[in-house]
Order: structure tokens, then sequence, then C-alpha cells
């Protein structure tokens, strides 16, 4: 591609869009033309990149020919309707939802462990889901090192991973307890505020939710390891923004905690945050 | 003992202490005499007990002959310093700081698991850290059925377990966020307020704090299992009250899900919530 790609952020307005707008503005990324998508009742709405104003479009399946790259983050159903719209009119698709993440044809990608695998891909390419990104890129360095068996994690969950009416929630319950008011309660089963759920995403039959299995069977594809098992606990908690998971591994290797750290300071992409006696270690906020 | 007994809680004004006193009564436990008692500067604090006043006294070495049993909350130093007193003055102590749990001649008892190794006690009893508590009232009717080997757990523990100055500390934080203020600290390193931190108890030269190392500890101790291992990340979340701990746990038996189900449901003091297709689980709210 000689010219600037013209990029598309379908969800724009979502917590997630708005994040990837700031990124690829932070990133340097060489954007030709932005083009904004959304659901109708957003169209209009005005977003900042690079300092000017782009206009919110409807999302409808007319809108991709000519766009290069679009990024979706409006949920799984609109993913689904939309990103092989999308792709049949010439788009790559990065799709943020779990739509397409564990279909065969579909790439799904942590750029700094598996690049090398959207070679191929059919016009839409999967990135994986929260937790699993955020374990994934500290664990596969390990993995390269000492074969990692098996791991026993548990998540931190902040709201922002539910999106933008979830941080509302949030932000309203704790200001009606405040007034003495009850917490009302739309997007999450119960008050988020003061407590933590462990509940994210829908239960399967087996008693996990979705969410815990994401990181076996997407942690599966991401590091070629089909004997990969993780047994995950994900819990919402009541903070804002950026998820923490806590994480033990086996390896079939033996690795010692110095060695384990030598590895991870060399890892791209991590920053190790790791000394107890001055109170530094890593927080969400 | 043919009289009901004379009972102190030392720490009384504390936020375990006031706890400790609303068990007394909600469980009719048969006070004669109670004395409440405290550092100097809550001297004279009234406490309500059975629609009584209380009047606070000062914990001095002086205050302990006839007073039958003494419950301790007031801190480990505390601990150290005044329990070996009230023994020597005749009481029986339990006690729930870390100052003796791991003694050799100091019973470390939960009723439901170990009441039997009270006999012989000289004096002093102590109770176990609350999330170890919380997770072996769980973890031991598993263990009798099918012999634990090791757990991997994580916590997420409210403010209270820091006592009633970080309980305020989460207060006044959140209500200084909702003004615009920073939000200052006096109990925690960093803020709590929209956090969570993985600092619970001091740090030891292996990385893991004192906290978590007590759950394999006390474990071992209480479970009469010395073979025991536990790996434990402990994390404090702005929840106000009661802990939660997320555990997997491996067993020498196998054991099915169901098996497991059917075990905790007969097991003492425990109450199972666990209908996730209602949105029923276990919270701390």
């Amino acid at each position: 591609m000689n010219r600037k790609p013209h990029v598309a952020v379908v969800g724009a307005t979502g917590a997630v869009g708005i994040e990837m707008i700031k990124t690829l503005e932070k990133r340097s990324f060489p954007v030709g033309k932005l083009t904004l998508l959304a659901s109708a009742r957003s169209v209009g709405k005005k977003l900042k990149f690079r300092g000017e104003d782009h206009t919110v479009k409807e999302l409808t399946k007319y809108v991709f020919p000519g766009i290069d790259i679009a990024l979706f983050s409006a949920g799984g159903s609109i993913s689904k309707e939309f990103a092989p719209i999308a792709a049949k009119a010439g788009c790559v698709v990065v799709d943020n939802s779990s739509a397409f993440r564990m279909e065969e044809k579909v790439p799904l990608v942590i750029p700094e462990i598996n690049a090398a695998d959207v070679k191929g891909h059919q016009g839409i390419i999967a990135n994986p889901n929260c937790t699993t990104a955020v374990t994934l890129m500290a664990l596969y360095p390990l993995h390269q090192a000492f074969n990692v068996k098996r791991i026993f994690a548990s998540s931190y969950q902040a709201v922002s991973g539910t999106g933008a009416k979830a941080i509302e929630e949030l932000r309203r319950q704790i200001e009606q307890l405040a007034q003495g008011l009850e917490a009302t309660r739309e997007v999450y089963p119960h008050q988020i505020a003061f407590n933590v759920l462990p509940h994210v995403d829908a239960f399967l039959p087996s008693g996990y939710t979705k969410e815990e299995m994401k990181m076996e069977n997407e942690g599966r594809k991401i590091m070629h390891h089909p004997g990969f098992h993780a047994s995950v606990t994900c819990v919402r908690v009541p903070v804002y923004r950026a998820h923490s998971v806590a994480v033990s591994a086996e390896f079939e290797k033996p690795a010692t905690v110095e060695e384990a750290r030598e590895v991870l300071k060399r890892a791209p992409g991590l920053q190790g945050i790791d000394d107890p006696a001055k109170n530094e270690y890593p927080l969400p906020l």
C-alpha cells in the first residue's frame, strides 16, 4: 500500500472505541483518513483525532467500500453481522469481540506473540479477550523459556471491560450511596460499588463462565499449545480501568524466580513494577 | 464453672472488638459480666451490650484478676505484652492476633475443624488469620473426603481486615474524589478507592507477604497436615466488609464437582450460595 490507509473505528463512541482512537494518535499510526462509525443514536457526535473534530456516522452495510482497515469494537453481534460485509468490501477487519476468535480461518493474534499468524487471513483478524491478552503477554515469554503446562489464575477486572455504561453505573452507584439512596442496577445483576462479582460474561453448564474458558481456549490458539490448561476465576471489581490478574503457572522445566525475572525483563511490551520493599507493585490505578 | 463467666474484650472499640461484642450477644453467650478494655484514648467511651451501656476501661496489667475469658483483638504487640499477663492471672485468652499462632504450646483453633486441640492449652488459644479461617472452613471437609495436597488461592480482602481506620480511609477517599480532591493516604501506601492492592501485611524476602504464608503455615497446624502446600496472592479490594477467596485445590483422591458439592452441603458452618443460572453466588455485600 503506497498511500496511508483509510481507517474506520466501528463502535467509536464506546469505551474501547475511544481508546482505539487515542491509540492511533498516540502511536502515530499512518492514518490517511479516519471514519468513525456507531449505531444510529450516536450519529452526529464529534470526537477529536489529531486536534480535529470527526463526526460519527451510522454503521450500515454500505459504508465499507474504500475503507482499508476497520477496527471493530461494538460487541459480538455487531461483529457477526458487519465484519463479513466489511471483509467482502475489501477491508481488513481487526475484531475486538469474541465473535470469530475460535474460527479456524481467523487468525487470533497478540502482535508480541504470534504476529506471523496474520499471514493468510481472509479479511478478519481477531484479537483476544482482555484478561487473556494481559496474561499471555507475561506468560508466553516464560512458556518459551520453561514450557508452561497449566495455570491457575484469578482476575480483578475493571468495569471498563463491560463498556461505557458500566463505568457510568459504578459512578452512579457511588453517588447514590453517598446520598443515602439505594444503588440502582442497569448493567450488572448486583451492586458493583463496594462489592466484587464472580461473574464476567455468561455462565456455562460446567459452572465456569465463558470469560473463564477464554484463557484456556484462546491461550491454546495464540501460543500454538493445544495441551495448555487454565483454571481461572474471573471477578469484576469496583475499579474504573485496567484489569489485574494473579497467576500461578506450572512449567515442564524447572524455573527459579531469578530466571523468570530475567526472562520477563527481556520480553517485549512488558514493564516490570517489582520492588515490594518500596511498595512498588502493579496497581490498576 | 458453675457461675456464668466474666468476659473481657481487649480492643473493644476496634472493628473486630465491636463485632465480638455483637457476636457474644447474638449467640447468647452466657456472659456473667462484661469488661471492655482498650487503650487510654478510648477510656470512657460507652458501648451497648444487651441493651445496656458498658464503659470502656483502660487496658493495664492489673485488670485481669477475676476475668475468666479475655478475647484479644488489639494487634500483635498488645497481645504479646498483655496475653501472658492475663493467662498468668487465670484468664483463658482467645487471641485474634498473629502473635502466638505458630507457637507449639498454643492451640490454633477453628472450632468446626479442630476444637479438640484446645485441650491442654496453657492459658492462650489462638484463632487463625481471616482468609485462612474462611478458606479452611470450606477446604477441610473436602480434605477429609479427598485428601488435599495443595491449593492455589487469590483473595479479595475487605478494608475491615485492616481495622476501623481503614474503613474510614476508604470512606474518606471516596468522598474526597467525589469533591474533585486528591485522595489522602494514612493507612495504606496507595489509594484503595477504585484500586486493588496486592499488599496485605508485610513483604518477606521471598516476595510473598506474611499474609500469603499464613494460609500454608496455619493451614498445616489446624488441619494437622504438615505436607499441605498453599500458593496464595492476597489482594486488598475497595470493599468495606467480608473477605472473598478464589481457591483451586488439588486432591490425592479423584473428586467430582457433584461429590464436592455434597461434602460441602454437609459441612458445619457453611452456607452454599451456588445457583449461577439465577445469578446467585457468593458476594461480599
